[in-house]
């Protein structure tokens, strides 16, 4: 079994409506659990409720506290179930230090089909990047940036030499991320594993010079199409910047250029002291 | 009271978690209310719960049904109260003629304070459009468009010239729309009218020939500052479309030219027999 699978396994009790799951340290970024593994999870869940054969069309999840390694309470409910679209609702909590349930993620979602998702009258093309071989990937970076993303480990993610300037600290300006990426164990995305990957990326802020972390509040993601096998290529991008709060917006195409996959978080910020933004 | 606080008001009974309120015919756009002026209500509701001086910086609302004309239930209840950022649910009903609630919306937000944004360090230029005077507002729209369309009644809202052309039968082909809005009864604009404003223009598949009713699936708006009075600016615009889905990203401007509000949604789209994008 992938990891990725093992990772999305639930176990159902009683009426099946609450499931268990298990996140082990590999999917952490810092101390927290990735926020793409949690909604991929409610996803796998609300799945399971409304049908294997739909794929998510759009999942948005609020954070309400960080997530911990480990055992993960999954409740799922379905709220409406129409001709073309099923709309559900999950929440994922954790037993807390004093034995009462701690809310974590809270997520809305609607599943449809996209076995012929049509034809594409207008799209993004993928911007032109340099090939996977060409591009930066893990064992060139820092050690401090690999141990801080466990994550890391599940991935195998090559960025455009001009995306990888942040870490080796010289961020490009842009805000603007490009990459490939595709899991290390071979698994091949799925559309639930789309979720995931839509916040796979570094947080767009570090290209920004702004490398700690920022929190997300809300993260919605669109799932266009169903990926052929491959590398995917990857595009994440911020353009509104205040002192507290910024967007980033991410984009998926599959190994034949579609594009499946659209995300836009907003993320609380802290700017450093002294930050300015770099020149590109 | 203006319109708008009037159709925003509501009352509570009991333990106050569950609120009635009223959306007059006024409100809608065809038969259905407009999806906007019930994301702003949840927000009321959910502000009632949070608290009067915080602001709702991201909302995501599900469209479980469409919701009719006349009363409506709205339950809402805080998730999680933290220092900076405070999350809340709602759900919002009416009873359907059988007697038993349907459920309408259901809604993820996330509140906290824009009374000091921070400087912009990046942001989004709003595009230059004709002045108001110089655009075309609902009294050059021929009458069936505007007739279909109550709503249109609340708002002095101005179109761009090259955004008007699909009232005319002349759509640009752009997948964009630029326009000036604004209450008619000359209310302001605060942090919770702009999450009514965001889903308030036409569709944006009008400016693309494709002129049935393109059901919202997902919405979710970010309110990145609170609006300086005057008129706002507006863009939408669409770029991936596909026979079934399509999305619909929306930015608002104040008067001052800063960034207040950005908005994304997935609409399912029905194309018109024999369509094709129309040409510039």
């Amino acid at each position: 079994m992938s990891e990725f699978d093992e990772a999305m396994s639930l176990t159902r009790d009683g009426d099946g409506q609450v499931a268990r799951g298990h996140l082990a340290p590999g999917w952490a970024i810092g101390e927290a659990v990735n926020g793409g593994a949690l909604m991929a999870l409610a996803a796998t869940a609300l799945r399971h409720d409304i049908g294997a054969d739909l794929d998510p069309l759009a999942l948005s999840a609020y954070f309400l506290s960080a997530t911990q390694p480990g055992d993960v309470e999954v409740t799922s409910r379905v709220l409406r179930q129409g001709r073309a679209f099923t709309t559900g609702e999950c929440a994922i909590a954790q037993r807390g230090a004093d034995g009462a349930d701690v809310d974590r993620v809270r997520v809305l979602a609607t599943f449809g089909s996209l076995a012929d998702p049509g034809t594409a009258h207008r799209t993004i093309e993928a911007p032109p990047i340099a090939a996977p071989q060409d591009c930066l990937g893990a064992d060139d970076a820092p050690r401090e940036v690999t141990d801080a993303a466990p994550l890391v480990g599940r991935l195998d993610m090559r960025f455009d030499p001009p995306s990888a300037g942040w870490a080796l600290g010289r961020p490009s300006g842009r805000g603007q991320l490009d990459a490939w990426v595709r899991f290390r164990d071979g698994r091949e995305a799925d559309t639930t594993a789309l979720l995931f990957l839509l916040d796979a990326l570094p947080p767009v802020a570090f290209d920004l010079g702004i490398m700690g972390w920022a929190p997300t509040i809300e993260f919605s993601g669109h799932v266009r199409a169903r990926p052929a096998p491959g590398w995917l290529q990857m595009q994440t991008t911020t353009r509104v910047l205040t002192g507290a709060l910024m967007e980033e917006d991410a984009t998926i195409w599959d190994s034949t250029g579609t594009l499946v996959a659209q995300s836009r978080q907003l993320c609380g910020v802290r700017l450093p002291d002294g930050w300015s933004p770099p020149g590109r």
